[in-house]
C-alpha cells in the first residue's frame, strides 16, 4: 500500500466537529504508521470538542510502515491505542510504569497531546501501541482501547472468586463492567434505573439486578461498586453495611460535573474506600486485550462511516444518551 | 496474687462516668485475667460515654489467671488489647483475618460489647490479647492498643522509602503517626494549624513544616494525606496535583460530624484516591507493638489515676483539647 504524504485529522471547530487534512510526519526510528480501520467514540471526545484537539484515543488500524528501529510490529499487523501516545518516558509515573498518569500526554490542549484517532492514519512510538489479538475484531477492539481499558483496569484485583461486584449503569462502559467482572470470576450485581435492562444485564453475565430505587433489595451485600454512568447515585443508599459491605470500595469511572459528597460516619466506621481508575498502564493494557480475546469479551456497537457526516451523526445519538453501547467509526474501504 | 471475685469497671451514667461493682465471670477454657495496669483514654471512650457501655480499649496488665486451654499466655506475663475481645470467630471478617470488622464487636451498646479496660481487670480470649514485648514500657503500651494500632495500619504499604506522606494535626494520632511514618522510611510533611507546633514535629521526625493555610508552599508533592484531626481540612487546597500527586491517597483517620465532600473532576482526573482505616488486624498489631518497641515509637502521655477523680480529669484535659497528647490511667500500686 502507497505510504500516503498527509491525512485527515479531527479537530473541535466552534462546536462542531471538521475535518483537516494534516501533513504525516516522517517516521521516528521507533514509530509506526497506522491506517486507521475503525476508531471508538468516547463521551470524553465530545468534552475534548471545545479545546480544538485532534480527537479520538480508541483507534485500531494496520500498520503501514514501520521507523529503522521498530521490532515489535511489521507491515501488515494490526496495531490499537491512542491514550499512551505521548507518555514523556522520564516522570515518575512513567518511570513506575504508570505512564498512563504522565503529566505530558494531560488533556485540555496541552502541546503534546498531539493527533488523534479518528483520522485517516495515526503515528506513535511502537511501545506505547498495542497488538491486537487474533480472534478479536477490529471493530470489537476499537472501543476496547479506552472504554476496555477502563472497566478492566478498575476490575482488576476486584473482581474475582469470592467477590461480589455492584456495577452502577449499564451504558458503554457498564456493559463491559458486567461481562468483565463475570469472567473474571466475580458475582455481578446490577443496578439500573430501567427494568427494561434486566434481560440484557443478565445476558451479559448479571446474577443480579435492582432498580436504583431499591438498593435496599440486595439480600447479600456488595464489596465493590463500580459507577459507570455519568452521574452519581445517590450514596447514602448505598454506605449501608448491607448494600455496601463494610471495608468496601466506591470505584467511580467518570466525573460529574458534581462533588462527591459521602457521609463521613459511616465512611469511617464502614470503613469505606475510594479508588480512582484511569484507562490503564500498557502492561494492563495488554493483558485486557488477550483477556478479551480469550473470555469473549466484546462491546455492542453500532457502526457508522469514519467521515464528518458520520461522526456527526455518532456525536447526536452519543449526546442524546441512545448510543447502544459504543460508537465505532468505520473507514470506507 | 489473689483472683479477685469483682472487680470496678467504668460507664457511662448520665453524662458522666461512675464505677460500677461487677462480678468476674469464671474463666473460659482459652481466656485469661489481666489485672489493669495501665489504660489509654481515648476520643472515642468519650463517644460511648452517653452510651453506658462500659469504657476503655487501650488496656495493658499483668496476667493473673489462665484458663486450662490457654497456650500463649502465663501467669505474670504483660497482656494487652481492648478491640478485638468479642470478635464472634466466623463472620465473613473473622474468618479472612479481619475481624476488626467483625459485626459481633460493633460498638454503641450491641450485647456483646462487653467489659473495657478502664477497668481494675479485664476478661478476654487469649488469642484476642496481645504479648507487650520486651523494653515497651508498660504505660507507653497502652495507648498503642488504639492510637498506634490505628495509625499504624493506616501507614502500612504507603508509609515507605520513595514515598512522602503528610500528616494534617499534631495530636493524640498526629504525633505516633510522624514518628511511625519516618521510621518505617518515608518523608514526612506535617500540616498544622499552629506554627508553635513546627519544633515539636521535627523533634518527632518530620522532615517539612507547613501552615494549614499555605498548603500551596509544598515544594514537591506529597503521595499520602493522612488527616489525624477530628476536623477534615479544605479538600480543595490539597487535591491539587502540585500538592497531592496525582493517584494519591486521603486517609481520614476519624469521623467529624460532617460529610467528605471531594472535588470529582480532580478525583477523577487526578486519580485521587480515598483509604480507610480503623485499628488493625490482629497479626498488624503485633507487627505494630514490636515495630514501636524496635523503632522506639513512643507516645508522648499525661498520667492520671484510674480512680473515678482521675478518669474525671483526665476527661476534662481531652473534653478541652489540652491532652499532650495521649491520657493514660495509672492503676494505684
Amino acid at each position: 500500500m502507497a505510504i500516503p504524504q498527509d491525512t485527515t485529522t479531527y479537530h473541535g471547530v466552534s462546536g462542531d466537529v471538521k475535518p483537516t487534512t494534516t501533513a504525516l510526519p516522517a517516521l521516528g526510528p521507533k514509530e509506526i504508521l497506522i491506517k486507521i480501520t475503525h476508531t471508538g467514540l468516547c463521551a470524553s471526545d465530545l468534552a475534548y470538542i471545545p479545546y480544538g484537539i485532534a480527537l479520538g484515543h480508541e483507534g485500531v488500524g494496520t500498520v503501514l510502515a514501520i521507523g529503522s528501529e521498530v521490532t515489535q510490529f511489521a507491515v501488515g499487523d494490526r496495531a490499537g491505542g491512542g491514550y499512551h501516545r505521548n507518555s514523556c518516558g522520564h516522570c515518575s509515573y512513567c518511570l513506575s510504569g504508570q505512564d498512563i498518569w504522565c503529566y505530558e500526554r494531560t488533556i485540555f490542549g496541552e502541546k503534546d497531546y498531539g493527533n488523534g484517532t479518528i483520522a485517516g492514519h495515526y503515528v506513535g512510538v511502537e511501545t506505547y501501541l498495542h497488538k491486537i489479538p487474533e480472534g478479536l475484531e477490529s471493530e470489537h477492539a476499537a472501543p476496547l482501547q479506552c472504554a476496555g481499558a477502563t472497566v478492566y483496569n478498575a476490575l482488576l484485583g476486584v473482581a474475582k472468586p469470592g467477590e461480589r461486584v455492584g456495577i452502577v449503569g449499564i451504558g458503554g462502559l457498564g456493559h463491559l463492567a458486567v461481562q468483565i467482572a463475570r469472567k473474571m470470576g466475580a458475582e455481578v450485581v446490577v443496578f439500573s434505573t430501567s427494568q427494561d435492562k434486566e434481560k440484557e444485564a443478565k445476558g451479559f453475565g448479571a446474577n443480579e439486578f435492582y432498580l436504583l430505587d431499591e438498593v435496599e433489595k440486595v439480600t447479600k451485600p456488595i464489596n465493590t461498586l463500580v459507577v459507570s454512568g455519568n452521574k452519581y447515585p445517590d450514596w447514602d443508599k448505598f454506605l449501608v453495611k448491607n448494600v455496601l459491605a463494610r471495608a468496601g470500595t466506591i470505584i467511580p469511572l467518570a466525573a460529574p460535573h458534581d462533588r462527591l459528597n459521602l457521609p463521613a460516619f459511616q465512611l469511617f466506621f464502614d470503613g469505606y474506600n475510594v479508588k480512582s481508575s484511569l484507562v490503564a498502564s500498557r502492561r494492563t493494557h495488554d493483558d485486557m486485550l488477550a483477556f478479551c480475546a480469550s473470555h469473549d469479551v466484546k462491546p455492542v456497537i453500532e457502526r457508522f462511516e469514519l467521515s464528518e457526516s458520520g461522526i456527526g451523526e455518532a456525536i447526536g445519538k452519543l449526546t442524546a444518551n441512545k448510543m447502544r453501547y459504543r460508537g465505532v467509526l468505520v473507514a470506507p474501504e
